[in-house]
């Protein structure tokens, strides 16, 4: 059994590893961190895991982390970036779920995110944590950065289109939805319900942090550097992305479906859908699948992909399990295989 | 007191209209319509209209709707054009609150409508009722064909930039998001609570009747012709629209929000809010006002133009009052001051 | 006109309160209070007011708010009772949306509120604010109490049998859930959305503060000490309160649905449904309305009391202004006449 | 492999049925009918079940249904009555998920359910599906009526009660809410998205036919003629119901929290949660457990029981196939250790 310990497990991300890890037959769960509720017991704050996880919460601990396997971060941004070293010395590998790794550039990173990078020689090694893109480089890492859930829904929606050169490069929009645990377990009064339930709303259109890093990854895939256009929204539902993207095609495309097809057909976590889809996202609540469709209307204009994904699990603790499947060579659906919860 | 019919009362269209009128100082609703409901009470149909509407549904009559001063069509396409002209003859306005007299070609209807138009006479007559840019002519009309909810909201955010030439025509998109109450009120699976909450998807991606309209009106203001890339979503809300809408600048554009308010600072319902805004859908819900703020990230880039109403209200039956009051030489805002219901 | 003034404006009631005196024809809002957000405008923190609200939040002081002929104080609990004395000092009225002089008994108060109350000679004075039980009191009152929520739906829904002795005062039994408005807007987790929504549960079983504050008013309409059960529930919809009352017959009651019909048949904003009615919330959302529908199956066992209010405006801002046009000779339903928004 | 047949699965218990079926490690499901879409695959009308789920509806079919091992039924009411005895004398087993086989009076099913029944014979031999209350019988049964979704959440949260005959028997009072789902996938108006979003209600309250099914069980339990009041609401949530439980104590009850402890010891799944607790229905969304929490404030009053279950889970196709693994001498559990979806 392989050894997990999970820093900072009283988020949305946290309790969703735990669903999942509960359920996965080759791992054992033996750390759980969380400052402010050391002590309390897992399913007193989360009881949908009564009877299925019997840990308490405990303060940080390098120790008892040190012994662990893996590690999975799901803390705010900044802090995996404290434990990395220290743990990676000890033959542990990380799994960070937040952002500290993703960006390549330190300081793109500090200007994003507002802090300076306590560790930037470890930049460079992360791989990022996509595995329809760097699946064999995952495989090997002792770092790994998990994507965003934005930049996942996007960055699989475009990449048969990129991957091809199929589209200009400066004219892609991506207009992305997203519900409100994406925002995370805090107690702020703009994600109260009713601040959100029967509305929609924009944000964040000046700037977002998943757009550096949606850039970064389109950019690797073209080849060549891409900045889009990128507006998210904040929806009344719990779970859920989707990206509505829109991409003008450089020449005659051909059978885009085939294209899509193709491209994914031996992934296990995308499924294209039929010509003439509209995918919603609880098709994939509670799943690690991402689901996809492309049209391109008349054959002429722009192509238009729809790509949904549930946020808290392909868009984070699903893809950081993929994740870890892939560096220890189990088998990559192992634990994943739940079906979506629909309705 | 001006007299009031309405055909179809029994819709989402039908009860916001009696919510509107049942309020306002100078109108008396005298017949209003069911071939379905003839002889049920309104209120029982509609409990929240107890004590303030006291009719009953009768069955279509010509006689008693030609004794109004002006009728409302609030049912589905294709219902109007077979009393428009008996109402006109008898010297009844007609407002049609649904499709039949949007489309200036009565061609592009039949391909878009699935029938054949029965007064196609009357399209060139009938004045799109858009206040904000058809209002002398609606102020003169005998029939008035009020707006679509989509078209609305885009014709609105897209107005200032078209009008003075800003944009590139040829490369609009438009992401647009609609409460499930767009749907109407009809017993279709799809609009199910259980099909639809707590999820989101794109719809119509292929094609969409709204679409036809909004480039009809877009290219009348552009004053060339316009085809924008158009795509709606169903949001697990009730009432509201939210149209995001990317356009790109031709030349350097200037101070656009100092364009957006001066081009908006005299209409009543047409707010145009703060630099860096995102206007939610709940701050204009059950009220007749548009709130719009428009981006320009970093001056460079595309022009990203946020724009929101209320589908029931100004996407139909605030507005249809609002073209009344226009026609009947009332002051525009009669029986539409309410503010939006928050939260 | 009569000047009013809002302490604590920054919550659900303080925007209700506002909402419905901007369309007050009677009244002038001259100051608005908020320790926390002194100096920004309110059109700002709610931009469902602009156009119609043009003020700004002040830090609370004396000198203005006894300048006005009434205030509200919209504040959390514990906040009234300290400026009570001065303003009625000042010929200032007070209408306290809280529930600082909802209890007669300050022993009591204090166990529920946890503070010792800084006024209690003035809680013989304060009038409970339920004008369908209280109205010619209210109209002499210098300081009334507004009702709960919970309170004023079930009070409502309990008067007409308790008056006539109907039912036995020691098998009671009231089923209440409520929207997650009248939790308050507060930056609390328990209220996010992504905790609430698609869920309900019960809470304050053990002990809810809406328990004394029934007892109390239940037991003056009877004429004889009443204890009820109650339990409330969390329903994930932002307004409205239903309450399910269950009430054993002392004797054969007669036709009770006429006994409700009469003792209601002249107040302004109680509504009576036909025979085997089920009330929605929606029905009153945004209304000052309270509907009611009482069932008594087979005529034998329990009758079942049907009371459905909207928590923000029968349930606190709305009753209020209710209590200040009866304080003030007005026209009762002065700027309450807004019809429900449904859907 | 036990074949298994589904008759009816365009439903919501269908589709359910499907989801846990298809992670079932022991069964293969071999047929699936639906009179109207016949032909369709499966995975069209549910892209939540793409790549897991490799069917097509099937017109019903006897010959295919009686090769099966097992079939369930998951049709509207009155449909298994016409297929039971045919599959019975082919040894096929049969789970009816509708109601058809739950009241052991043919007299009293008729009244409820508005036909005649086909095979009256069948309902003593018929066992009620309820583990908990019959599980020796249902190891044994040919013939298995699955409870109904509020009976099922309301016995469970009673059973410790009148087992010990510790509350009195003609003073019980259940106040229910149920989410949607629980109306099924039919094209209704009532459950449309903007009829029931945002709002509640109580239905039924006249007669509703769980009750008769509910009293029968209770009486079984208490083992006298049980009577409860009942009253069912309509939540705006997809999946789950919480019913809220009011008996009065006969005697002093002792520590009413042990003895429910005690009682669902070694049920896998019933959970009693610890003294005060409040479960929400989010708790159990998605899994096959029922949660509940018993409440006897003061010890004093009436004792509250609240009890929480998945509609589509517990209240329909996992205790389905918890039945199924009785009947086939499965591990109890097996196929239904899926965690709960939260948030």
């Amino acid at each position: 059994m392989i050894k997990v310990g999970i820093i900072g497990g009283t988020g949305y991300t946290g309790v969703e590893l735990l669903r999942i890890l509960a359920d996965h037959p080759l791992v054992e769960i033996t750390v759980i961190t969380s400052r402010g509720e050391a002590g309390t017991a897992v399913d007193d704050m989360f009881p949908s895991l009564r009877g299925r996880v019997d840990l308490c919460f405990v303060a940080p601990d390098d120790a008892a982390l040190q012994e662990c396997d893996v590690v999975f971060s799901a803390t705010p941004n900044g802090v995996a970036m404290t434990y990395a070293r220290r743990l990676l010395d000890a033959d542990v590998r990380l799994i960070d779920v937040a952002a500290d790794f993703r960006l390549k550039d330190p300081a793109t990173w500090q200007r994003w995110y507002g802090m300076e990078h306590q560790c930037p020689d470890l930049l460079s090694e992360a791989v990022y944590g996509l595995p329809e893109l760097n699946r064999e480089e995952i495989k090997k890492a002792r770092l790994v950065a998990n994507p965003g859930c934005y930049p996942t829904s996007i960055c699989l929606g475009l990449l048969p289109l990129l991957e091809n050169g199929l589209v200009a490069t400066d004219d892609i929009v991506t207009d992305a939805k997203s519900g409100v645990s994406g925002a995370g377990r805090n107690a702020k009064m703009g994600n109260l319900f009713s601040e959100v339930a029967d509305s929609i709303k924009a944000y964040g259109v000046p700037a977002h942090r998943h757009r550096p890093e949606i850039n970064q990854t389109l950019s690797q895939i073209a080849a060549e550097p891409i900045t889009i256009t990128f507006v998210p929204h904040l929806v009344p539902m719990v779970r859920g992305i989707h990206a509505t993207i829109y991409a003008s095609p450089q020449a005659p495309v051909g059978d885009i479906q085939a294209i899509y097809e193709a491209r994914y057909s031996d992934e296990p976590f995308v499924d294209v859908l039929p010509a003439n889809s509209h995918p919603d996202t609880r098709s994939v609540r509670g799943s690690n699948t991402c689901r996809i469709a492309v049209h391109h209307p008349g054959q002429e204009g722009r192509i238009i992909v729809l790509s949904v994904i549930d946020n808290l699990v392909k868009g984070a603790a699903g893809q950081a399990v993929q994740n870890m499947n892939l560096m220890f060579d189990m088998e990559e659906k192992t634990g994943l295989a739940g079906l979506p919860l629909m309705p």
